[in-house]
């Protein structure tokens, strides 16, 4: 079912991945020698092939590979990509094409303050057959995070082709209005989070219909992603922010649950 | 200014082309060992490597090893693939990237009869800032042919996401109504084909906004890329047409300027 996992140096030119995009990952962010996260990164992983027409493997394979991998390591960030497989000329998929797994091992990022937004003027295309998983089509976030970083800022908000805002170009956005937290639907464009999913089903934020004007006129504004926890957001262009008590609690509950975003991010 | 050039066997796992498809390509058609419409392929390289913020190495290295490579090939298909080279993890791209260059040669596809569509269901995302250019963000291109080789089709039309056909999955589509030739608007998605650039340029065909309709009435169909020509559709869904005498014009036409379209494309 698949051609091998490895800490892989190179891959074939044939690749659908290099070729086309053509495949999915997942950012995985490892405590202590595990992956807590890991059934919702599957999971979004398996609706992404399921979208694609990827034939996932059994995960006890990777799974194997990836607790050898990181037997011993306190903390670090495991990037797992998962494309088609090669193939010749032409966008058809292969029947025979075998999927490729590939696994690389990254540092944990260093912690960080308050962040500072830009507001992209790239936006999403509404695509509700690629909205939401995780594939590897990500040109749109490329441009929008480059116009994050001329503008000097560390992440950028970036709206739908309507305007509506929908996340960050590697997060999702919590917007704290009337004391509650609201993050953007992702059912058009944006990539439903595996943390996202976890503070939904938890009941600590509600999807809502957001415009600019609400997200500027929030209490609050944070950001949310598997590798890095809850993070708050200082500013959005001219607009800054304080950060509320109601993010310092909703870090808390994170952390109730998966220790491994206790701190520094819950005290930055 | 870039890594190298090679019928690559092999690609790096950081290459930005693998992880988020932030590259472009070109599918050249070889002729007596040259590439006839290589300025036009060149130029929009050079557009989508200017909006994608990629530096193009000046042409001369890659002319060469395209003609050294072609030497003595009557004929044949060479893909070239640009990537921004490699990076770490992260969307933004990294400012030390060097570009990466890579060919690789393929055979002229075996000339087929006339074409049976398949109308997709996968729909085309309006996105004015990729549209246009080839870059390697191919996955509605991948579901859409998927979808045409399901239905038993040759090829697909594709449609935006209000319902406007754009193209095929890998070439432009040509419209005969009142004995002229039209073709879709390529500004908000979709890909400005070369063969498709040099019609227009030659007055032999003009831009026009056409409904699923304006095609289904058409006198007649065809499609056009740079590697295969001008092809006759003979059905889309259950419409089916025969071929008609202006068609038979535009492939002579075609043939005046560059012979290795001649036949046997033309006499189908």
């Amino acid at each position: 079912m698949f051609r091998g996992l490895a800490r892989a140096d190179a891959v074939s030119f044939a690749n659908r991945g290099l070729q086309y995009g053509d495949g999915l990952f997942e950012t995985l962010r490892v405590y202590r020698g595990e992956v807590p996260l890991w059934p919702r990164h599957l999971a979004r992983l398996r609706e992404g092939a399921a979208r694609l027409g990827i034939a996932v493997p059994e995960p006890a394979f990777v799974e194997a590979r990836i607790a050898e991998l990181m037997a011993g390591v306190e903390a670090g960030v495991l990037k797992l990509l998962l494309t088609r497989g090669d193939g010749g000329r032409g966008y058809a998929p292969p029947a025979e094409a075998v999927p490729v797994w590939m696994l690389a091992q990254h540092a944990l990022p260093a912690s960080q303050g308050a962040l500072r937004l830009h507001p992209c003027e790239t936006r999403l295309a509404a695509q509700p057959a690629l909205a939401g998983i995780k594939h590897c089509n990500r040109l749109e976030q490329v441009l929008a995070r480059a116009e994050a970083e001329r503008a000097g800022c560390d992440e950028g908000l970036v709206r739908d082709t309507d305007g509506t805002p929908v996340c960050a170009t590697s997060a999702n956005v919590l917007v704290l209005r009337d004391g509650r937290w609201w993050t953007p639907s992702v059912a058009r464009c944006g990539v439903a989070g595996v943390l996202r999913g976890w503070l939904l089903d938890a009941g600590l934020v509600a999807e809502a219909a957001l415009s600019m004007e609400d997200v500027l006129s929030a209490e609050g504004l944070a950001l949310c992603n598997a590798v890095r926890g809850i993070l708050p957001v200082s500013s959005l262009g001219a607009r800054s922010w304080a950060i509320p008590a109601a993010l310092t609690d909703l870090q808390a509950r994170l952390a109730m649950a998966y220790p491994m975003f206790t701190s520094p991010e819950t005290t930055p």
